[in-house]
Parts: structure tokens; C-alpha cells; sequence
């Protein structure tokens, strides 16, 4: 088998595998977007927990199978509850996701998510824009969006990935996903996705869901390709954004594991 | 006429009524489901208003006609803001209702929930594990999710409804609504409502909307009885979860009190 | 050319300038419209930014092109970041809309709205009873919803658009737009708007959005009629209020510049 091939078998495994075992995962993530991150996560097979109190976060994501830090719109609460309930996941041995949402500008989000790097996190979930600024080589992008190619910041997630051991995905006309010495690229999706408050949010989710279950690298690849083969098969049912989004949601649910291995456009 | 007889015009007349009176509801209720809740009340006929600070939140509930406490994904101003808004609706005879949504592990709301009981909630509305927490018989599920059958919580649910002389409305693959000395058996809904984040946090707004217009055992019957006929009607236009949850809102607006009373399945 | 065709001509450009340059509009607004108010802008052409906190509200402005300020479900955190965040939106030249949502009973938001007055907002948009409320003559309704007739707040949504020096934006069955001495009134859109929560706090972030392009009045006109004419394209979609919300997001980023500006139906 080539190394495609094998990459495919595991994302079909992991896809079967996250419908079998439906992880429970912790979310700490933006108030616009928690409605999309718990269905899309519902949908996908997963179960989503959310709460972001420095009193009940730590204890809680003790029994939860994996945790996304999601640092968009980030509450003075929120801001609280993070260190301590990454410290308590790593304690606990449960993976974790950073999601540097809208770093760059904002003062207090960017060193956190800064500092956060040094946690271990499992796989970093981000636009090209928020990349470059967790790399140290650009100042962000206006709000959540990015202004950056993908491809441009591929060299940014692989340097990164690299210095922290981690996995960086880097989501964008086409999906960058590295470990720092292998590199693929994933072509599916579309525009619309970034017509979707929280879409962003949502791959987080799905990355951190499937860290319980496979590597890091497999992970990014089957929540990557899981959200975007799902966004291939919503697009013919889709006159805009809102009958895109609710079509999406249909699709994370009824694409089966051997749809989004065999439809993953790869290279 | 039977029990049975009773208890459908009983429900009839209170949909009608909700319709007829649009009973304002003030929700302290979990982040993530504020939307569906909100838009769910106002489809089914009521009118939500939604405010957890302790400066405005034992003021407005003054006002309104129902108030809903829901635990999930508490925040830390919802937990200052919840003691003294029940206290202010008790003071001024608004009924209210208790979703203790994910006690269990959750070492604040837990106890909270707990001490709430004796506050005289109108209905508490909770999913069996929550059920058996709030008895006493369990330590609770993993999440927001249950874990334990409808009908092994049917009794927890009894005792606890007599214990605080209260309603209580179990939630599961079947429905429970028992005062104690009176259980029913509610089998209207499908399995798609457990893949829509916040659907049990409306169940508990509906309890509290219909609180306000007739007795706390029609009143959780009528509002269990609402949602999920909707949600029968529903069903055939769902291809998955998000068109479920747009149909599931179309058809609590459309659905007639006729069709309410007549289609529940009641034993 | 008449007031009218000129009105129509500055609006067509109004809603190509938006998809031409997609404005970022910095968002703080009532937690349960969130996701709605996010949604309806990408769908619209802006960009929306949602931050509440005064460590990084008042900074983050400065890099927007518009800022709402919308007071319904006002947190702790949301209270005390909106002064300095709109003192920063003046200091840099960044425009903004004030929403007063549900003000009346609520002790907080209701002086807070009434002070921010003073501090130059290019438009303010509010539901009649809101409106009347500003102007010092009502009490508010109960809730988000209004209980006062459009045609009876237009005469105090001019004296207030008068003395404060803005423009108002009045929404009802049919809406008003005013600066004081210019009064249109547009009669697009429907009663399902009214069962949608946040429909009006996305008016109320459209309205933020146009004013960073075109001239308060303009703004304000534009996006009522954007989202007015949306909706009655979304209404034959509609089966009730979940299916309206899709078509209505739909119809949002679909409508054309040259349709919003013929469909209107202003007098």
C-alpha cells in the first residue's frame, strides 16, 4: 500500500471508530459558536460538554475523552478556567486541541494561545493568518478570517509543528495537515464553509473528538476530511449559507466512514 | 370520560391557551441551547426573555410569567444570579422550573440543583441519570447525555416528586410525568432529538411557559406532549439532525392543540 | 430624479459597496442573537467580530470599520467594556449603532442606553416600545417584543433622532427611518420576523455595517431594506419559523444589489 492508501484505511477506521465509541468531549470555545460546535459534534458522533467556569472546568474534563480550548470571543471566565483545565487534562492524560481563534491583534487571546503552545497540545487547529502569528511571523488578520494563502502558511504549520511537537492543521482553500516532517494537503470543501460562523470552530471540535481515538496526525485528516467530504455532499442541497450549514450538519451525520476515506482528494 | 379522556383536553386547552396568552418566560439557561430555546418559545407560542445577571435578573422575572433555571454550562453570573431570581419569583408568584442539566459530576451546580429542590419549582424536568442524582440513587452521567433507562428512573422520579411536592418530568426513549401518587408514560418523539444540542433545555422552557397557564402535572404533560408530537411531525422532513431541528421548530409553530392531545401516546 | 429615486440609486450602491468591501464589524451583542447576528452579516457581505471584554473590547475596535452595541442579555463583562469600547470607536473614527434592546424594566441597560445617547451614535435602532422608552416617554415593553404600534413611536423616534442628533431606525409592521426632519417608511418584510429571536439585533448589527460605507440615514435604509426584502423573498421558502430563518440567511447573501433597491416599498 502507499503511504495514501494506508492514510486512507486509518480514516476510515477512525471515522467507524468515533460513531462506535462517541468520545465525550470538553469545549471551551466562543459563545457565537457553541450552538454549531455541539451539533457538528452531535452529528459527527460525538458528544460535546461545554463549560468554561475555573470552578467546574478543571474537575470536569477529568472524565472527558478529549478537550478543545477554543480561544475566539474568549470570556474573562474562560480566560480563568484554561490554564487550569489544560493543566488538569494533561494530568489526567486527556489530549487536548488548541484553536488560536483571532489571535494577532487581541491582547490578552495571543499570549495565551502563545503560552498554550508549551502545554503539549495534541493538534493545533488554525488559519493561515493565525498560524503565521503562533510562528512569530505575521501580525494577524482583522477578526476571525484570514488574509493569508494557505500554501503560504503550510511552511509556517510545518516550522511550528516542528519546534513544538505537535500536529498543525491549517485550514484554508485547500487543508494543510503536518507533523513537521510529513506534509499532505486536502482539496475538498468549499467557499461556503467560510460563510459559516463557527465552521472554523467546528473542525476544532472534530479534531479534538478523534484525538481520543487515533494519532494526532490521523486525527487532523479524519476531522478535516470528515467536515469537508460533509461540505461536498451539502452543496448540491444548498441555495446560500443557511440551507448550507443545516445541510452540513445532515451530511457530518449520514456520510459513512468509507465516503469520506474514498472521496478525500489527497496529495 | 377516563383519566385519559381528561388529561387530552386537559392538554388541548393548554396549548390553546399558550397561544391565546404568549406567557413571557424568563430563562437562565445554558449557553450553548440559548438560541434553540429562544426560538423554540417563541415558535411554540410564548415569548422568551433571557437574563442571568444578579443587577437585572431577580428584577425582570418580576414581570414575566414562568421562569426556567437551567444549570447547564452555568456561568459564574448565572450562579450568583440564580438564587436570588427564584427567590424573587417565589416573592412575587411566578412559577418556575428546574432543569438540573448535567449534575453529577459538576461539584457547583451539583449542590446548587440540590438546594434548589427545596425552593418549590412548579416541575423539575431532567434526563433519568440527572433524575437519579437529584434522588439521591446515582452519581450521574457523563456529560449532558443520560446514561440510564427512562424506566429504571420512573421511580427515582416518583420519589423525588413526593418527597418535594413537586412535578417531575423524566426524559428519555419514553417520557415519564409523575406527582408522586399519578405516573404517565408519554411515547410521542424520536431518537433524532438526542442529536440536537439544547432539545431537553427547551423541554424545560416548555414546562415553564405552560407553568404559568395551568397545573404543574398538565402543564409538563402539555409541554412534553408538544415537543414531541412536533417532533413526529418532523421526522419525515429530516435527512439528519440539522434539517430535523428546522423542521422540529417549523412544526412546534404549526402543530394545532388538536393534533397535540390527539396524536400523544399516553399509558 | 424624486427623493425616492434617489433613495433607491443610493441604496443599490449601498448594497454593492458591501459585497464590494465586505466592512468588519465589531459586534457586542445579547448572547442569544449571537450566532443569528454572525450569521445574517457573513451572509449579508461583512464580516462580523464578537469580543465583550474590556481587556480587549476597547482595542480590538479600533481595527473594525463599524461597531454595534447592542444591550439585550447584557453580561457582567458586556456592561463594563461598552463605555471604553465606544469611547475607543470614537477616538478612532470607527462608526457606531446603538441597539436598546429590552430596555424598560431592566435597572442596568436601561441607564446605560439612555447615557450612551450622548455619545454619537450614527443610528440608533429599536422596536417601538424601546423607542419610546429612549425618548422619555414609556415604561417599556415586557421582554424583548414591543407593544406599541410602529406609526405611534415614529414621532418619538424623530424628536429623538432630533435632540441626539442621529438617525433612528424604528422597526415594526411597517419601519421608520428618520433624522429628525426626513421621515421614510418602508413596508417590506413579515410578521415571521418577529418569531425569529435576534432578527432585530441583526437589523441592528446591518445597520453597523452600512454606516462604515454610506451616509447614517442611508445606512440605516439600506439595511432595513436588505433584510425586509430578504424576507419577503425567504416567505414562500418558509414552512414556519425554523425553515424561515434558513431562507431568510439564504436570501441574505443572495439578494442582489438591483432587487433590494426595486423591491422596496417605501413612502
Amino acid at each position: 500500500m502507499t503511504d495514501t492508501d494506508h492514510l486512507r484505511r486509518d480514516v476510515r477506521e477512525a471515522v467507524a471508530a468515533l460513531r462506535e465509541r462517541a468520545p465525550l468531549v470538553h469545549c471551551i470555545t466562543a459563545a457565537v459558536s457553541m450552538p454549531l460546535v455541539a451539533d457538528g459534534l452531535l452529528a459527527a458522533g460525538a458528544r460535546p460538554m461545554m463549560t468554561e467556569t475555573q470552578a467546574e472546568s478543571p474537575h470536569i474534563v477529568t472524565g472527558a475523552d478529549a478537550l478543545l480550548v477554543n480561544v475566539g470571543t474568549l470570556s474573562e471566565q474562560g480566560a480563568r478556567a484554561i490554564p487550569p483545565t489544560v493543566a488538569a487534562a494533561r494530568e489526567a492524560g486527556v489530549p487536548w486541541v488548541l484553536d488560536p481563534a483571532a489571535v494577532g491583534r487581541a491582547p490578552v487571546r495571543t499570549p495565551l494561545a502563545q503560552g498554550l503552545l508549551a502545554e503539549a497540545p495534541a493538534v493545533v487547529r488554525a488559519n493561515p493568518s493565525e498560524t503565521l502569528v503562533l510562528a512569530g511571523q505575521g501580525a494577524g488578520g482583522r477578526g476571525a478570517d484570514s488574509v493569508v494563502d494557505t500554501t503560504d502558511a503550510a511552511q509556517a504549520g510545518a516550522d511550528l509543528a516542528r519546534e513544538h511537537g505537535t500536529v498543525v492543521a491549517v485550514s484554508g482553500a485547500s487543508d494543510v495537515i503536518t507533523d513537521g516532517e510529513y506534509t499532505c494537503h486536502l482539496h475538498n470543501g468549499d467557499i461556503l464553509l467560510t460563510q459559516i460562523t463557527g465552521a472554523g470552530c467546528l473542525l476544532g471540535g472534530l479534531c479534538a473528538a478523534y484525538t481520543s481515538l487515533v494519532s494526532p496526525l490521523v486525527a487532523a485528516l479524519a476531522a478535516t476530511a470528515h467536515l469537508t467530504v460533509a461540505a461536498d455532499l451539502a452543496l448540491p442541497e444548498a441555495k446560500g449559507p443557511g440551507s448550507f450549514r443545516i445541510a452540513l450538519l445532515d451530511a457530518l451525520a449520514t456520510v459513512t466512514a468509507v465516503d469520506v476515506a474514498e472521496r478525500m482528494t489527497l496529495t
